[in-house]
């Protein structure tokens, strides 16, 4: 039987962790509830899997624990911001704050953040601003792990993109990354020995293939859509680096770990745009339109992108959330 | 032999033609020269090829000749305009610049189209934004012209995006449509009786197909990396919707023709974010890095988006504009 955990005892396991390696209450607490979430809605691999690595480095000292976010330029409704090296999700979570704060000002505000770390999840931030009434968009650059179109070596990172507005009830949200498959959905299907369902990189050959093990050799992963996904990756790392000013993808991969990334963060007021009322009524038609589609064979309904993730969060909320029994041992001991 | 014209002979009768049809002689040379540009970097499919039908439509009044752009809402940095069913490309550069205004006075501005007809080349916008020096984002949304994942019905579109930054010696523009071959690239292949490099769609079995001729039966083509593509699509024409209170695809595709339409422009001054100088160099470093990556059996060269464009560009100012001469010598005697 799956042991399954309630919300409320996992954010109060994380914040003491974080406590303890030197986070503020208010901080800890803040960058529980992004790791929490994360496993509430069905993405362990950036919740609760992911919090025991995120603790080592931050008693490693890669992480900052008590790095505060600092404004270095403001241009009316585009401020820069340097990250110092912050634990990620905390860093992330003030700029879509800040960000929505500049649009309720503007119409649209832009945060373009430097020197931060791994967000864990972009969808969090997405369903954040979303559930505040923002359209919302965000990016991030990475580490390089995605060969360009037609190169045989890494270049580009999987940039994971995030697009997002409200919606009764629980918004939509698009969580992107720019390859075909994470490199932990690659892993997942090999311990299962499993062939992927479409292909998602290149074997020794050169040849595409379907084969985690042999793409995970090359690490040749598979963009989105071939040339067009390795070009949505490159702009995005562009203009990450450009609006903030801080480091493109080439210069992290010179780095021994993944830090001082650099991210984007837009929101939209758009009750201003339309009237909260009438953007709940526009989303809901479009849905509407999406569901009514008949689906195909081997499909049993048509989804919006965050649909499953809402389900899955009302049926954690309920039975409590799923954990690796190890790892979930790990966090009481720490 | 290729017949060929030069830029400023397309130009002028382009200008003649449209004067002729009812446009002020600078909406006549402002539309001229997005038609031109298109043909000029080798996408004549948007280019001349396109224009005998734009002016039908312009004949016909589906394309309203003298309408004019009206603001309807302005919030600081955010602002919603009606295209009142005006030309697409005089709509769309017009609201490119206003974009770059606005982002001159606030860091950022958004400009929300409704009610316009078709952009062409979303492509265009981007440069013309580019050399401007800003950074610049743009979408559009279509009639339905491709299935959600899992569905056989079509109900989402295209939804060309743009994203583009400034580059010494012309910018970088990634124009990329979320279907991964358009109609027009599959009715090239099946004309040259040639099957497509990769997936395009899907046959009626409902198996996915490299045969134009299966593809273009069930008009099922296929989503830029699957259910990502997809849901990216939905949420573009979500936020083309919401943003500028005009209509969503499943709402243009209830018209008799392709009208209507909801785009988004979102330009960046990025000569405040980190000056002109340093964006230049910024990009170029990313450029650099990209170019060194060894390339794969079956390439010769890693490009960046728009890179190709730049070259044909260059070649078609020097030897004239490739066109294909009956379509040439009907503008001619239009």
């Amino acid at each position: 039987m799956t042991q399954r955990v309630p919300l409320e005892k996992m954010l109060q396991e994380f914040e003491r962790v974080l406590m303890r390696v030197g986070f503020s209450q208010e901080r800890a607490s803040l960058c529980a509830h992004v790791f929490a979430e994360n496993s509430l809605v069905g993405v362990a691999s950036h919740g609760l899997n992911r919090f025991p690595e995120f603790v080592e480095r931050v008693k490693g000292g890669s992480i900052a624990a008590d790095a505060e976010l600092e404004r270095v330029a403001a241009h009316g409704a585009l401020e820069q911001w340097d990250g110092h090296t912050g634990p990620g999700p905390v860093n992330a979570v003030r700029c879509t704050e800040r960000a929505m704060e500049l649009a309720q000002e503007h119409g649209l505000g832009c945060v373009a953040l430097r020197n931060t770390t791994h967000w864990m999840r972009a969808g969090a931030y997405g369903w954040r601003a979303a559930e505040a009434g923002f359209g919302f968009m965000c990016w991030t650059n990475t580490v390089p792990n995605m060969p360009p179109w037609g190169a045989r070596e890494v270049r580009l990172g999987n940039n994971p993109l995030v697009i997002a507005v409200p919606r009764e009830g629980g918004p939509v949200v698009l969580d992107m990354a720019m390859s075909q498959f994470s490199y932990g959905k690659l892993e997942t299907y090999r311990r299962q020995q499993e062939t992927l369902p479409f292909f998602g990189g290149f074997d020794v050959e050169g040849q595409l293939s379907k084969d985690p093990t042999a793409i995970l050799e090359t690490e040749r992963v598979l963009p989105v859509g071939y040339w067009k996904g390795a070009g949505l990756a490159m702009l995005l790392d562009m203009f990450a680096a450009v609006l903030s000013g801080g480091q493109a993808s080439y210069q992290i991969g010179q780095r021994e770990e993944e830090m001082d990334i650099s991210q984007v963060f837009i929101a939209f007021d758009v009750s201003k745009t339309l009237g909260a009322g009438a953007v709940a009524r526009v989303v809901e038609a479009i849905i509407r339109d999406i569901h009514s589609a008949a689906f195909d064979a081997g499909h049993e309904e048509v989804l919006y992108p965050g649909e499953r993730a809402l389900r899955t969060r009302k049926e954690n909320l309920e039975k409590g959330i799923p954990v690796e029994p190890s790892i979930w041992e790990k966090v009481l001991n720490t």
